[in-house]
């Protein structure tokens, strides 16, 4: 064996035995709170790559969409035949396409009550808030409500939460929180928002 | 409408004509390049959100794993049967486990062929190099070969590259980087990975 193939298989020995060893220490079980925050692409887009997953294996999910509702989806039209998933949308549309403060309140209570429906369904696996920052952050939902219904919910199930600008009481209270921070984006250089991968 | 409803209004109508106006602005159509970077969970998660995004509108989407191949993976399973998906693995695994120089560079470049064939296929509307960013650090692959690649790649053929500490000259080519920053990651407070989240 060279010496550069004997120092790479050192230096992935050293990491193999750290890794096993963090692996080793990682015995808590339970359901996770994960938050997904940040100006950069990604967010949705991570908690709809975990909604597949889980799918995966047969797990039940729900989706509650805060925002997006009249976007187009590819995700829920790839996924949505499938029995273990639901979705609820907040119909409304993206809050500056309306400019209706008391419409959007309403229809905001209206898609969090399909949500603490959810939270506190033990056969849910996971549920997905997506977007659900800006409620709060626009005063249609109250960090109180929200933290109740997390923190209640059943031990197993775990929770994605999408959106800039996390309350910080959301992110004191998780599991895992990353910060999707936008270096560049496609769309600041005059590329067209791309169906299929933006949508 | 009350003065807080009126304020609201305003501050929407503010927000609004600036995305139309960046929406106006955006008018260049063409496939992307996205990398998702950084030491954060969410990187082939987004990815993955996006292959099931692609598929949802019928698009063929190749996905190329460069290091997970022994690892579980819910999203193949949910996938797999999907006939516009097709999905190549290094099937050595992490290249910890295996400590094998040699080994690893044959079978990195054995996949790396089936990632050129799949940017070269103008059928192809979503390319995924998964976790890429570590054949070219430990020099299995070399930037050169993989730029030239992705330079000559059907127009229309959008690509994501995952993975940590992605070369400068990738970062520097594409379209939209994100890097997925770890605030805070479950696993070093001890909870264990979880099945249909975390693979």
């Amino acid at each position: 064996m060279s010496d550069r193939d004997e120092r790479h298989r050192r230096a992935m020995q050293t990491l193999k035995s750290h890794v096993d060893d963090k692996v080793a220490a990682a015995t808590e079980r339970r359901g996770q709170l994960l938050v997904f925050t940040g100006n950069g692409k990604g967010k949705t887009t991570a908690a709809w790559g975990t909604v597949t997953r889980a799918l995966g294996y047969g797990y039940r999910v729900g989706v509650v969409q805060f925002i997006k509702g009249q976007w187009e989806c590819g995700e829920r039209a790839r996924l949505e035949e499938d029995p273990n998933l639901e979705v609820a949308i907040m119909a409304t549309g993206f809050t500056w396409e309306t400019q209706n403060r008391e419409a959007d309140t309403e229809a905001c209570r209206a898609v969090w009550a399909e949500a603490e429906r959810m939270l506190a369904d033990s056969e849910v696996y996971l549920t997905v808030l997506d977007e659900i920052t800006y409620m709060l952050k626009f005063g249609y939902l109250d960090i109180a409500t929200v933290k109740r219904a997390l923190e209640n919910r059943p031990a197993e199930q775990t929770v994605i939460i999408t959106g800039r600008n996390a309350h910080r009481e959301l992110t004191a209270m998780a599991d895992t929180v990353t910060e999707m921070q936008e270096v560049r984006h496609a769309f600041n250089a005059g590329l067209e928002a791309r169906r299929g991968i933006d949508y």
